[in-house]
């Protein structure tokens, strides 16, 4: 890259960063949990929010912000659930940037526990753009394959968890749990670790715990 | 993005465009097809690359350029075919860039029917920077679902051929090949479409012939 291009790629951060520290103050002002969701394409993230949106029914209140490059179909899918849902459509861009969510959030109820905001599918960039939220998420699944923490390193060193995906699918393919995992906490030590399969609704319970004990510490001003 | 930003972008892409005419110009020379292959992260463009490797063996002599963020593993799988392979590593980017290719094309045997170069694993930025290649080819595996053409449409737009990878998954996963296929002919409607499975083998013989038609169309001056 040129000097140009690092100095207006580093302004864009700068920027990013403040919109975000608006919205994170906002959310935990409201004592709202924010979770950004970040994966490849195709790797379980709209499937997650739906299975979560059935655990959470008529216990916690969530609402969804979709980002996609085009289409309305993954905020159309959450509303099926009966969970209120906006949809950012980037136009091209290849992950959210603060500001577009901070353009919606006014829209969203203030009787919120959860919200979720689903990011571009992109392994790469969304990794970059704080969203302002207290909780990211990054979904790996099994047919992906267990080799790609090391290859894709910043989406795993800057999430708090990793959900590994699509597990009902184990007996037809090779990945190794353990490997992911260890693969994964070698760039990021202190990461938490969910299996789940979203179809089968195996290990949605632990991690829809491990996001009530976040939304906990929030409220109670311990995170 | 400010005027600013849309300016430097803009002027990195018409230089990428200077670069990308460079390779083709050289490649075309030495009656070699360029192919540059796009996908998400776990596609299995590695394992397309290794199927048309043992197709290819003993009849057409064939290279790899790979494109990661990090890791030499994918140049190693290649390598281990008895293929020779240049890994670029981007340190960060999310795509590559002609002047990368420029930088080892000149390493690259002149005696070669294919030079193949993998792109970093996402299925948006890769598709805004021409690498010189004479196919784009875009994968997109059964896993991932078959919604993805009018999500990422850039992807679809730019390529010369899409292969829909991981068939042997399908008695497991809902996939609709012919949705799929359509869906990406909506938004480009000269799209070759093939199915394969690299892992059993399936559809390698037809994907293989359709490089082998578009190497000799760039020799007879076709192309």
């Amino acid at each position: 890259m040129t000097v140009k291009t690092l100095t207006v790629a580093r302004d864009l951060l700068a920027t990013n960063k403040q919109a975000a520290a608006a919205i994170r103050e906002e959310l935990r002002g409201r004592g709202v949990l924010g979770i950004n969701l970040l994966s490849s394409p195709g790797s379980g993230k709209t499937t997650l929010l739906e299975a979560l949106a059935d655990r959470f029914a008529g216990r916690y209140r969530m609402a969804v912000i979709e980002g996609d490059i085009e289409t309305e179909r993954d905020a159309e899918r959450i509303r099926a659930k009966g969970v209120a849902a906006w949809q950012i459509t980037t136009g091209g861009a290849c992950h959210l940037e603060a500001r577009m969510v901070g353009k919606v959030i006014g829209e969203v109820p203030a009787d919120l526990d959860f919200l979720f905001i689903e990011n571009v599918g992109n392994l790469v960039c969304p990794a970059s753009y704080d969203l302002g939220e207290s909780v990211r998420l990054v979904l790996l699944s099994w047919p992906e394959g267990d080799d790609k923490p090391a290859k894709y390193p910043q989406a795993f060193l800057t999430a708090d968890a990793l959900v590994l995906t699509k597990a009902d699918l184990g007996p037809y393919l090779p990945f190794d749990t353990g490997r992911a995992a260890a693969e994964a906490r070698s760039i990021k030590p202190v990461l938490e670790v969910f299996t789940v399969s979203a179809l089968r609704g195996d290990g949605i319970d632990a991690l829809a715990a491990y996001l009530v004990g976040a939304l906990e510490r929030l409220r109670s001003g311990r995170a």
